[in-house]
């Protein structure tokens, strides 16, 4: 079995790579003091799971119910769940509950609390639920501001409330990807831990409970100077890897586990393009490394590393244009393509801009050993 | 059952607006006077293909081999895969033709006659494969330029070689999307057909089969001033509609018949955001009609148009960004986002810019009838 032999597009996932990622940021969690807790939205695979759990705590991070319906069944049972939280949504959670899940929930607002703690109270033999109040350090996403009365207010109504129990404070500083200097990510790294503890503070000198305060995003995560006060971090895309995290110093090219497998599919010479069966689908519409680095496009061509990894092309080829089942790669400015070096039926590697949103369209992983073989399909979770 | 009871998000497909988009085209093509054959990588449905192909020939185009099978097993055997042929493809062909299907495959390229005849050849029982030449007529993808002698000598190099046959010519006008004015896609749509029948004279003249003369793009389709001399259209994004096309001029808010039913899952008032939990996976990340609009981002919030199918809000709210599970919806410059309209728990819908790339993550579409309540499910075909 060899690349060779793969229906195309699809996805591989280098094992080796995947496996020196998680242990460097197990290691990175060990040298922060902090539980890690890897947020599963980006490889939503059991076994990247279990990997990336491996001599950890054993909870994890989802964005969805269907994730957290599949790392249950998949024997994750201490799962956040870091989208703000909706009583339509509290049936799913008990179900989850009953079924053996401890799901630690997330809100913003008080004004949910009264209908979250009604949904607690009406389901037989619940055990409540556990809510995480979502911090602002800047991100303008979701959170309230750290130093606002609102913190304390919202904590006091949820510790209050039957059926519901006060489990901390959260933060996810995705502004984070908008720096462009280690400097400025270790700045936004100190306020995402800043207003976790601030707010913790707050909720405890009030005399409220605030066992968790979790911040994490992976630049954050590789970054941070100290986690002083901070008890776990959820980094996810470090996992696989992608070029916005190589621009964000995240981690450097060796961290590059997934690329999207494709096929040379014609040659369009007038236009200046090769033409590969990997488009808008199979690699995303995500452009993120490409407005910060320039021809980078809808993601690099790629070489075997020689280490079990994956490698730009020196060259600098890239896929400069998708349809939804085309991709058009180009040469950079000053280049020619050399059309003859990509035959009708070549294989190419195509290095994603952002992975969690390149895997998306893929129903799992090829994932290969250290000779770069298929050695196994790790299937991923899909839907909602 | 209402749209209250669907877990979110959500794909949305109101059949009165699906089976009226259909019926306009199936009556744009008699007045052409040619014949349809939908593409279905938009919608990707077996109960979409039934109403595109109702009272028409029966063939549709598919852009995966996946899709092939699918379709295959819905019903449909008459399938162009528009997208180039490589040898590696052909094993999963011929399965398709030895289980009833009739193919009709594509290639620009003539240095891939002879893996493609030896595959053929190759193969016990098998009928041999189809195909059509691929022309470019501006689009700058895939094809030949139309005039160019190597046409014809791609037609000969096909007719001759044993186990293909020459099935015609086909042309995609891409670059229609990029047209700002109904003049402009008229002239590429003149430009699309005179490209594919001086392609099919120069083979004729040449002494070879031309039987298959193959036009299309939905802008194309809805604005050509005639199509002598072709023989089908393959448009397939009328089907569902989207803001893309409405800006275009191939429907108008009344051919939009997919919305993301998402829920408010926060407020964030001091970046003047309210969250929903729709993101950059349930809405995708095209930002093709947001590119020549203005204030559209990621979608247009909407509300039911009193007909069975959805109208953008008078207001113009829009998702003004996107995160994975995130999306943000701002007003437009000028006005105040209403938050007490918005209450945590609402639903609201976003109209795509895309339907394509939208649809792409979700699992299938929640079918309205007249009265928008949900009254069936209907899965889409996935991977490749």
């Amino acid at each position: 079995m060899s690349l060779e032999h793969l229906d195309t597009p699809a996805l591989l996932l280098s094992r080796p790579v995947l496996e020196r990622n998680c242990a460097r940021m197990a290691a990175r969690a060990e040298a922060l003091g902090v539980k890690l807790r890897p947020h599963l939205k980006t490889a939503k695979s059991g076994e990247v799971a279990r990997i990336a759990t491996h001599g950890q705590f054993g909870g994890i991070t989802v964005s969805t119910l269907a994730e957290a319906a599949y790392f249950l069944g998949e024997g994750f049972t201490d799962m956040t769940y870091a989208v703000g939280m909706v009583p339509q949504k509290l049936a799913k959670i008990a179900a989850l509950q009953a079924s053996g899940a401890r799901m630690t929930l997330l809100t913003d607002n008080p004004a949910g609390v009264p209908a979250l703690s009604a949904a607690a109270q009406s389901m037989s033999g619940n055990p409540g639920f556990t809510l995480l109040i979502e911090i602002d350090s800047g991100g303008r996403r979701g959170g309230l501001p750290p130093v606002d009365d609102a913190v304390v207010a919202l904590g006091r109504a949820i510790h209050d409330a039957p059926g519901l129990a006060l489990g901390g404070v959260l933060v996810h500083a995705g502004h984070s990807y908008g720096c462009t200097t280690v400097a400025a990510i270790q700045q936004i790294a100190e306020e995402e831990r800043a207003a976790a503890v601030a707010a913790a503070e707050a909720l405890r000198g009030a005399g409220l409970p605030c066992p968790v305060v979790s911040v994490g995003s992976t630049p954050t995560a590789v970054h941070a100077r100290h986690l002083t006060g901070v008890t776990e971090m959820r980094p996810g895309v470090y996992t696989l890897g992608d070029l916005m995290q190589v621009d964000l110093g995240s981690h450097g090219t060796d961290g590059l586990a997934v690329a999207v497998l494709a096929t040379v599919i014609g040659h369009n010479r007038a236009a200046g393009r090769i033409l590969i069966d990997a488009g808008g689908l199979a690699l995303s519409k995500d452009l993120s490394a490409a407005n910060r680095q320039g021809e980078v496009g809808y993601g690099l061509l790629a070489a075997p590393d020689g280490a079990g990894g994956f490698a730009p092309s020196d060259e600098g080829y890239y896929v400069a244009e998708v349809h939804q089942e085309h991709g058009l790669i180009a040469a950079p400015a000053g280049r020619d393509l050399p059309y003859d070096a990509f035959p009708l039926g070549r294989r190419v590697l195509v290095l994603p801009n952002h992975v969690c949103m390149t895997a998306a369209a893929h129903p799992g992983y090829h994932v290969l050993g250290p000779d770069q073989a298929p050695e196994a399909f790790w299937p991923r979770c899909t839907g909602w």
